[in-house]
């Protein structure tokens, strides 16, 4: 992208490039897990900005704005509230106020260093002719105590003395941009100021989380800590400290601000303020050196575990570095409660909670290196089974519809064709079941917990299948599939194939339980004879003439064409066309049918994989961010490494080359976790089966290698593939035994 | 309904229902065509209310409310302003506020008489224990000078003397209660008031319409009129009189306000001031008798020319009446430039602006009474072709796309499903062109304007439609039919028969034209080849099994059957079931295929239209008010003539009973207009061809006989049916032949 820099383990940003302000800010987004903030300014900026600052749990329920009523639709729309900006830091020199958008820097570099999680901002502006000052910003989230932050601004005149002016504040008047009713989403309910430290407390509007946020500081001049004067800044919502100084020429003036944010999902609501405010000074009296030294230690140990190495290929190193950061800095299971939003902490789209993507795309990210965080992710969903079946009697059906988005369980979408008609959701909400047991080898959390999960599911679907005369079979009309641009098909394959899929593997489960076992669950005899008829009497739309599955009916009958047709002018075709002829059009979001044959390779031969991909890949726009990587992986797997280079590529590199138009909102989790998958499941075409597991490596002709680690029942595993082959090591645990499978060659073993 | 007493001529309610509040607002509706108001209470009502005064052709665009913004959404949705209220009339009796939600009235009746559009209020309450007064309130809106209302106030106390103050105001703190942000509508621009007159003058935000209203009030004691102190009140967006006095037993107290309304639609914005008070002051010098003398002259004319009698049956004669009134009071052609809002003049609902509705319903309301109001109708459109030509651009096809709402010709609907494929509506608009040629035989219209929109029409559908390999014929993908409880269907056999029969239509009006109008039309020979091509190829589907016309591709495949089946505590579906339920359940909102057998009956032979009706009908849940007249019609053709009275009495008491639950929201215009047709093409069996009329009648076995005119090239015919036979009668114009078809005998002509 212009104004960036490509380097292996950074995001290095030269050029200050105001009309895609919004975008940079999503990309230098830092989280912790626990909290994250997008990579705005600290000092003002009056250009085009988009300051965000999100505390992982809490929420917001907005009320649903609607054209048109329809009955069901969900009260609210939960959102992830911007919240308290610790961040801020104001300057003035000569009693100018520093504003990039006003003093266009001499000098400017942006620094994402993602292997130490440090953000900082080198800029040399002009205050008045000649007079030049230069301004160093840095700022991380703590990986070792998740509620601390470090926020720095060190000032220098360059060629003569200046008068410096800081202020270093909480600033508590925040909104979210896309408030339904530009609501706001806080109140603040505590804002004290001291010498020592200031605290600000906020609580959510409906919800009632209170937030507690405190900052110490500290004034340096050069090494020496200053006793400077604070002048302390006390308005409604906000609170800090004015800080002045005359500086020489040389000389650099710090300000460096310790911040600690507690919420009341933490601990009892009267401890917030208290550990906060201890937190924070805490942190002051440790320093620097100490807070980054902790930090960084922490980020090491990540790294160790999680990195994917490739060599020959800076680009795609750099997207998968950059997406393994934004991963684990979002959700790496450090709160069980918690899930993965599609935008994580880097924009208030899509609310910062739960969609189908947690199970259908970040999964394997999480399971195959550590089997307990996946562990966590069902068990999110099991906690919600309640809500998913009231979900479901909430449209006259039984058993349970996972909602389509979610921060407790219920459903707060309000496209009745995403809400009431992508009922495929719960299809990954069971594979992910699947998934996690055979790769575990541990079946205590199905039969224990999944089983009623699976149980709630086959109701679901034997209460929404028609039964059709003219065929004898079963069909599930009025669905939007995985490919949303369709709505309210009949019998989408891959909704289908999902739901007689589950049927079946809730009976194959049942069969292995006891009698009294199954009593327990309440399921009768005759609801699993229905659900068998209805198993096997799935219809699963089919084409002869193209032999392929057939996405929908009447698919086959729009005007069928490759995407090429699309005058390049007129894509995203979302931007350009109306929905109307988004709808009618053959073009495809997203993978539908591959998305099925991508779950269950072992179902479907080459062949079929190889005609269905070249069927849909060509008419498909890819402007789902959860398409490229599923693309991928089924392109490897057919022998096409080229396509799947080319489709890596832009999952890798979605956010970091703007690909869809629209970073600028946030960036790309699910896809992130998609490019994983792609070199993991894709390249090195890993594969299991009990307990042995299977690799069918390529190499993409521009690489020269690439490594990763994987986890599988207590083995740890490195995995290297290069054009001299493939090396795998193992770093704990149990032997293993291994297959390779390289293409045209026999299968052989070997053992690690 | 509860608290209605059934009268020929009027709408009486003997009960305050604090429930159904709304409802009577509704039903109590007035309007002169210029403006309209709902029948709110005059004084302050602190119970369930929606007050509502609104003047034709102002608008006001506010801005869409989505959830989720599709590309090519309008921008605004329109709405006409709840505006000024000039009906107010405060009152306290002894210092006590009288409000009917406070104190329950000892007496409560509240009339419309139809015959004189007036609107009375018999009210006794208590004010303290044993004190009783009555209060009449009188309003009309003047047909005879449409800038022209009345609206008084008599208080008489019953057993002893009272104090008793009233406040005429004008009300200018107004709002829209379906304002999409809460915004309102109006500024206030002037404010005057003196002894002699007030004036409040109001600007609608974004569109500058300046609504200007003046009152001058008379106030009298019995028959006298009283030089009054008035005391002047002033807010900032109120002005009017207070007006005290003591009043000894069995006196009357009485204020009249006459009331003028002009806007800058009417002309230069600096006359309006001066229009409307001296039109006020005209009107109280002219005094309650002659004002109401010539507006009962007005009404008098409307009724001699429009009324419908039926003998036998006072609850169908009351619903035509009641729809025939609302009709002529909200458009019979006063303002050209004008068109029939779904509700008229008595709620916000739909925003009061034009729809199909007015095409494919209300049309032969006017066109078979007076046709140049038809024309009028046919203009209207006419001027919006080039706007419609830009929707059309804006969805990325050619030729022209009639708007499914709009002011002025932009459409302003905000739900794809109906916006975007709700394209059926081209049809109703070349088909009122084609009803209008062939009834008047004057093909003026059509070949000088209606060619030009008919060619664009051509021009729309030759570029949306699909020419699809496998059955070599063309297809329309991703419509909403008129059955709008269907979106995103293949090939709605109504949408696909409109849309051939507009080519053909087309074509063949083409043929009488000579080559140079051709030319200068810039039709060319390969589209009309094209459109000749599409036209003999398109796909109508039809099933084999059931031998009716499939209302789209896979209907067959749904679950069907009958309504009964629905448990009534489930009805109406829309409120109870989940948009996605309605969709894959075979239930009809309204007649789509019947919908196209009712416009062609002579394409249709008997027994294909009883197959369809009795295959379609039982699966309707008639929950658009558009539906039972269209059956009723089609159920009279066939000889389902009980069928067709229950269907008749739905929609000729649609509001009267409250039917669909929704009157609250204001009245159904396009309902009222469907119950005429069902009279004069239902069970009169009107139909025509060429000059010659025909006549099939059927009379309900409840009915005596009904009688109403129609007008016909010049000839104006009063048409008796009645147990004895039918009697045609020729009031006006020259003979004609009309042919008379009693069911199963012969026809016989007549020449009256």
């Amino acid at each position: 992208m212009y104004g960036y820099v490509c380097h292996p383990w950074k995001i290095i940003q030269t050029r200050l490039d105001e009309g895609r302000n919004r975008t940079a800010e999503s990309l230098f987004t830092l989280g912790n897990e626990y909290m994250g903030l997008r990579g705005f300014f600290e000092e003002e900026y009056s250009g085009d900005t988009l300051s965000g600052v999100y505390v992982g749990g809490v929420y917001y329920p907005d009320k649903t704005r609607v054209g048109w009523w329809k009955n069901g639709y969900p009260e609210y729309f939960a959102k992830m509230p911007n919240s308290v900006n610790w961040a801020s830091l104001g300057i003035r020199i000569n009693g100018i106020k520093i504003d990039l958008n006003k003093q266009a820097p001499l000098f400017f570099r942006r620094e994402l260093d993602m292997k130490t999680g440090c953000l900082t901002r080198h800029v040399i502006v002009e205050v008045g002719k000649g007079k030049r000052a230069r301004l160093i910003f840095r700022r991380f989230l703590s990986m070792d105590d998740r509620h601390v932050s470090y926020v720095s601004v060190a000032i220098t005149p360059i060629n003569r003395g200046m008068s410096v002016e800081v202020e270093a504040c909480l600033d508590g008047d925040v909104r979210n941009a896309d408030a339904n009713y530009e609501e706001k989403f806080w109140t603040i309910e505590e804002n004290t100021a001291c010498d020592d430290y200031t605290y600000l407390a906020a609580r959510t509007q409906k919800t009632g989380y209170l937030l507690g946020e405190a900052q110490s500081i500290t004034v340096r001049l050069n090494d020496q800590v200053l006793p400077a004067y604070k002048e302390i800044i006390s308005g409604h919502e906000i609170n800090g400290y004015r800080l002045k100084a005359d500086i020489t020429k040389d000389d650099t003036f710090m300000i460096e601000k310790h911040v600690a944010v507690y919420t009341s999902r933490d601990m009892a609501e009267k401890e917030v303020s208290k550990a906060a405010v201890d937190k924070a000074k805490e942190a002051r009296d440790m320093g620097y050196e100490a807070l980054y030294g902790r930090h960084k230690e922490a980020m090491d140990r990540k790294w160790e575990r999680l990195d994917v190495e490739i060599l020959g290929d800076d680009l795609a190193q750099q997207g998968i570095r950059y997406n393994i950061f934004q991963l684990f800095t979002t959700y790496y299971g450090y709160d069980p409660e918690l899930n993965i939003g599609p935008k994580g902490f880097s924009g208030e789209k899509y609310g910062g909670v739960t969609y189908w993507d947690t199970e259908a795309f970040c999964f394997p990210f999480y399971l195959y290196q550590d089997a307990e965080i996946a562990k966590n992710l069902l068990l999110y969903r099991y906690r919600q089974l309640d809500k998913a079946k009231e979900n479901a009697a909430k449209l006259g059906l039984r058993g349970a519809l996972y909602p389509m988005v979610t921060v407790n369980g219920e459903e707060c979408h309000n496209e009745w064709e995403i809400t009431f008609e992508e009922i495929h959701r719960n299809g990954a909400i069971a594979y992910a079941i699947y998934h996690y047991t055979r790769y575990t080898g541990d079946d205590t959390y199905l039969l224990e917990k999944g089983i009623e999960v699976l149980i709630e599911l086959c109701r679901f679907w034997a209460s929404r299948v028609t039964y059709n005369n003219r065929l004898g079979q079963y069909m599930i009309l009025g669905v939007t599939g995985p490919n949303e641009y369709e709505n309210n098909v009949n019998n989408n394959w891959y909704t289908n194939t999902m739901a007689a899929w589950i049927l079946e593997y809730t009976l194959d489960t049942l069969k292995t339980l006891g009698a009294d076992r199954i009593e327990e669950l309440g399921v009768t005899g005759e609801e699993t004879e229905k659900w068998r008829a209805i198993a096997e009497g799935m219809y699963c739309p089919y084409d002869e003439t193209h032999r392929v599955y057939e996405q929908q009916d009447l698919y086959m009958d729009k005007e069928l064409a490759p995407v090429e047709t699309i005058p390049s002018g007129e894509r995203p075709i979302h931007r350009h066309w109306s929905w109307d002829r988004i709808l009618r059009s053959c073009f495809i979001k997203q993978a539908d049918v591959l998305q099925g044959i991508y779950f269950f390779p072992e179902r479907y031969d080459l062949d079929t994989q190889r005609r269905n991909f070249l069927f849909y890949e060509p008419m498909t726009v890819h402007e789902s961010s959860l398409s490229p990587s599923v693309h991928a992986i089924v392109a490897s797997r057919i022998g096409l490494t080229d396509k799947a280079y080319e489709l890596y590529l832009r999952a890798a590199r979605l956010d970091l080359e703007d690909i869809n138009r629209d970073t600028e909102d946030g960036v790309h989790l699910t896809s992130m976790a998609g490019s994983w998958n792609a070199i993991v499941q894709g390249f090195a075409g890993f594969s299991f089966n009990g307990d042995r597991l299977t690799f069918s490596p390529h190499l993409p002709p521009k690489w020269e290698g690439y490594s990763f680690q994987i986890s599988h029942r207590g083995t740890d595993l490195w995995v290297a593939v290069t054009k001299d082959g493939i090396r795998i090591k193992r770093l704990d645990g149990p032997e293993k035994q291994i297959m390779i499978k390289w293409p045209g060659q026999e299968a052989n073993i070997l053992t690690v």
